[in-house]
């Protein structure tokens, strides 16, 4: 058991990971630091089990573990806070979506001598906020350590048992794989969603047709993973931008590929398009990523 | 209480209009056409209460209602195969997801005198086949019923009812808004994700990256919707095909701002579109077209 656990940024994620460490008996004492009043007094209203800090001079020295779950853009500003207090034993990770320029900006930022070691854990919802967080979050799910050449290889086996001991399955990738691999499995997906219900928004202007009345159709499903915290998401995107773009740019290509089928009637292209992409989804199930029953809620 | 009913194509949508007119009692007999024999003996496995007819002949004349549930590419084979038995009384609808086209296919294939009066029902899966019908798959559901100037209003009263029976909300429109609504609530959405899944794949093949494991991400979503009936999307898109290229085109549009305000990081702009979005799924929660709970599995 860990003696002090700091959490910095206490939305769905740190909520989630505050009540798993507490849940798992991981450490003595969580503290937390959050730097909206909001989300200050839901916590207390909550009675989430931990100390709130609003200075970090003499928590920081005591810590064994920090975990980072604010965007990513305010990773500068408080780097920059807790630099001086900073001890080299002291474990440092984060929660972050991209990982090759947020690990570069850390590197340049960070004092020397600290090691820096990030996570991903592959989880979340389309709520935000400490309300919404739930010890079970992780359990089940992958959390991707980032491992590089000048990795701390303690602070790696340690965070390796940290995300094991609240049920998440690790894997280790390099940052440049992990911002490729996410570009096209979570990136582009959401970025996707958002333009989706962008594009109904205009056409609905355009016609001044009720479409949200029959979203149940398709639309729907896409609001809700655009519904997801709009500041993260812009972090995300920026930060990933360089895979993102590239990704786009083979969306594109392939959606003008499927409008040519179309407008041609191509059966036999469209067929073909069209099928292969279910022999993904039984991949999917296959991999128990999720289920294949009837689900007419959704359609 | 109707006499007798006749399904064409007893599929998913089928086999649940088949369980919900013998669940509310709606029709005396029920007959059902099938031209796949793996689904004939499934209906036969499930013992749903129907007869199955291999010919039309001595059926069509004493039928009060003929649903059409094939893809709509069947229709016209179909029509010339019952024409000859059809009476002005009968009442027949299709259950299909666009309009215009298929309406103009109708009226030029059936017999002069014969009234079709079209339905879409807004519920289905990404599942197909007898076996995953429901008897509550239309339960607090959209059905558009299609009224041109030309619709026989005897006949829409009737269908209106009949959907109420088994649980709809009926609304009405004329094809040609039905077909624009859709496009971009439906048609473009499952498009998207069939879009997705493909590009996905793609980036598979060329890194050599395990995607499908890390998909609960967001792609995991998309696939499910990706995963719905080749034939059936294929006819939609193709039927809808004017609507459809437009909404591409606009999509596209689009994307295109959203890659350039990620290459440019251009925050106001981007966090405009990211919020813009929020709002829209708060009126679809509003509208109780979906619920706003934490939804861990799916993140």
């Amino acid at each position: 058991m860990m003696k002090n656990t700091l959490i910095i940024g206490c939305g769905l994620i740190g909520s989630s990971l505050l009540r798993a460490i507490a849940h798992q008996k991981i450490s003595k004492k969580i503290f937390v630091y959050e730097k909206s009043k909001s989300n200050i007094s839901k916590i207390k209203k909550l009675k989430l089990p931990c100390t709130i800090i609003k200075n970090f001079k003499t928590v920081i020295p005591k810590l064994d573990l920090i975990i980072f779950c604010t965007p990513m853009s305010e990773y500068e500003k408080i780097i920059l806070k807790i630099n001086n207090y900073l001890l080299p034993k002291t474990i440092i990770t984060d929660v972050g979506s991209s990982k090759e320029s947020s690990i570069a900006l850390v590197k340049k930022k960070l004092k020397k001598g600290i090691s820096w070691t990030s996570s991903h854990p592959i989880s979340g919802s389309e709520v935000s906020g400490p309300e919404f967080g739930d010890s079970n979050l992780f359990l089940n799910k992958w959390c991707i350590l980032i491992k590089e050449k000048n990795s701390n290889k303690k602070h790696l086996i340690f965070l390796s048992k940290f995300w094991k001991k609240i049920g998440s399955k690790v894997v280790k990738m390099d940052s440049k794989k992990h911002d490729a691999v996410f570009s096209m499995t979570s990136h582009l997906p959401h970025l996707i969603a958002y333009n989706l219900v962008k594009t109904a928004t205009d056409f609905e202007k355009q016609k001044k047709y009720e479409l949200i009345k029959f979203s149940a159709g398709g639309l729907r499903d896409f609001s809700r993973i655009a519904a997801s915290n709009e500041v993260m998401w812009r972090d995300i995107f920026f930060n990933n931008q360089f895979n993102i773009s590239k990704a786009i740019d083979l969306f594109i290509k392939n959606l003008r590929s499927f409008r040519k089928d179309i407008n041609s009637k191509n059966n036999k292209s469209i067929i073909k398009k069209l099928l292969q992409t279910k022999k993904v989804r039984k991949k999917i199930i296959k991999l128990k990523q999720d289920i294949n029953k009837p689900d007419f809620g959704r359609v």
